[in-house]
């Protein structure tokens, strides 16, 4: 099956959940125009995105029951595809509110959420039940399962610890008030594995292990061990290319500079900096203009930072390799999946 | 015990949960700032209410175990008081959010939370942060009971329909744009019974229900019959002495008027108004001045609505008195907790 035909089916998936949701709802009695309301914000924020979370949960199925996604019947497949949606409505649930923290203005080339015409702050409950609707639905479809609980357990762990990565980074990297001072490589390790590595990496294939039946504490603890420096590498290559990345490349212009963000190629550079070097940092990073940017940019130049990224990657991809190389495959886990999920990652440009 | 010593001792109980929540952090090596944040988005937030429907979990999980607290060791106790601090949690979680999308000053005497020093946005994400800690709590304490999945399915289910409550009430009772054709009866009970019965007066009772092993379909079912009518005519006892009540009585000077709230005298009123009364009402409902308001609120008494207000709360009383009278006992439901929860609101004045 093509990529395009995989994403229709996948997306298939989503328009009947959202009919599910839509008659919950209905069921209540709730007034038409709330109903419309949810429908829509609901439409809005949940697919348009790459999808990559969500898709990786059926591909990690498949691999894991040595099946494709075309042999699964359409009732099998809507259960895996769901808990793919569970991950994308986990996403948009932040994305709607990270937005609105960051006072963005556009995401997946529309206007943020909050932004659309007669929503405001409305959209902090919209945040709200784009969560909640992750548990009607792993009501409605999993409450009968063995794991059921275990499902629970995990999206909540992974909610929470997102959470604590985006309040880490909330107060480290205030977009307004400049304190290099705040910044270090420790705090943005934090930041990282928590806001993102968790539910990116880790929750996906977590998910897909509890359905196939792979989910002891080991199996659990192998995956995890490896996705989530995998999800670090994922987001210090995103850090990167925010950099040294061509806008072409990367498909965007980066802004982590003028945005004071406590990325991990700044956190390299006060790493390395001398007293002038700091106080050039001091006085550029986090400022609005292209000038300063410049500068700061030049100084990573000066200092290195390519190469040291050139190294952190080729180190942590053969550690990662070697770790995968020796997972116990006895109950079931296969190294195919975290291959998999290295390759997507490895020498990626956008 | 005085009811100031049962207050302190649920206090100490909170104190306790945010040490835990903290060691949670602490475990997981985040950083200091950051954890010293939550703890204050933790004590901001969570007590300093009237901690009615916390404490109304002890007080339940005591009839229906034949006990009172002060029998209770201080394990029990604990175990029992986490369940109220986690409808607290819960509230809290509502309450920050709320402020922010009605643009509220004040809350509880003190500034909003988001409007605290540093604050700002970043209330957000503390929001989803106090939900967070309910499930942490949950987790650890209840784990390895019978009944854990159903309290997760409980608090999932009532968090949503919160939302759902909220939703209808932000899309009906915009605070500027004043349309009062959106407001219906039908509108108004669906927003009181999502947004408020459910988890201030079904959950409390559904919870040390599931404690005390009396969690059967009938009996959860009994108490939702009685409790969800209970809840909205409690609110519609808000919004009637929001209205009618004089400031001393209610311990605060009554907005719901000027701020175009879709309230149970508004809409008695709508149902009741000739041509030129409705114009009276489209002219002045929700604007912010006195005399608009006294014009509304003169019209309200023309039409008789402290009658109606008075006949629905005798009839409301007396069917729930005959409700609670027919309740089944057999399976260890007590008529005694209903009863405790309709003495608590008849004829109260704030």
């Amino acid at each position: 099956m093509s990529k395009e035909a995989s994403r229709a089916r996948f997306i298939g998936v989503f328009d009947q959940l959202v009919e599910e949701l839509k008659e919950v709802l209905v069921g209540y009695n709730m007034p038409q125009e709330a109903v419309d309301w949810f429908v829509k914000n609901l439409d809005y924020n949940t697919p348009g995105g790459k999808l990559n979370r969500g898709l990786s949960v059926v591909d990690t199925y498949c691999i894991l029951n040595k099946t494709t996604a075309v042999e699964l019947d359409d009732e099998k497949y809507a259960k895996v595809a769901l808990l793919g949606w569970a991950i994308e409505l986990l996403q948009a649930y932040f994305l709607v509110a990270d937005d609105m923290m960051d006072q963005s203005k556009t995401r997946r080339g529309q206007p943020c959420w909050y932004l659309a015409e007669g929503v405001g702050n409305i959209a902090i409950n919209d945040s709200f039940m784009l969560e909640g609707a992750i548990y009607v639905l792993l009501k409605k479809h999993f409450r009968n399962d063995s794991y059921y609980v275990d499902l629970l357990d995990l999206f909540h762990e992974v909610t929470f610890k997102t959470e604590l990565g985006q309040l880490l980074d909330l107060v480290t990297a205030d977009e307004y008030v400049v304190d290099l001072d705040k910044f270090s490589l420790d705090k943005h390790s934090f930041i990282v594995i928590f806001k993102t590595a968790y539910y990116s990496f880790y929750l996906p294939v977590a998910l897909a292990m509890y359905m196939s039946g792979i989910n002891s504490a080991e199996d659990l603890k192998q995956v995890q061990d490896i996705l989530i420096p995998l999800g670090e590498y994922f987001q210090i290559q995103d850090d990167f290319l925010d950099c040294f990345g061509t806008p072409e490349q990367i498909g965007k212009i980066g802004t982590d500079i003028k945005d004071n963000k406590c990325s991990w190629v700044i956190n390299q550079a006060l790493s390395r900096v001398n007293k002038e070097q700091r106080e050039l940092l001091d006085n550029n990073y986090g400022k609005k203009d292209d000038v300063s940017e410049q500068k700061c940019k030049d100084l990573f130049k000066e200092l290195g930072i390519e190469q040291v990224y050139h190294d952190y990657e080729e180190a942590v991809v053969a550690k990662l390799r070697s770790q995968i190389e020796k997972v116990d495959e006895s109950r079931g886990l296969k190294k195919e999946v975290l291959s998999a999920f290295l390759a997507k990652v490895y020498k990626r440009s956008k």
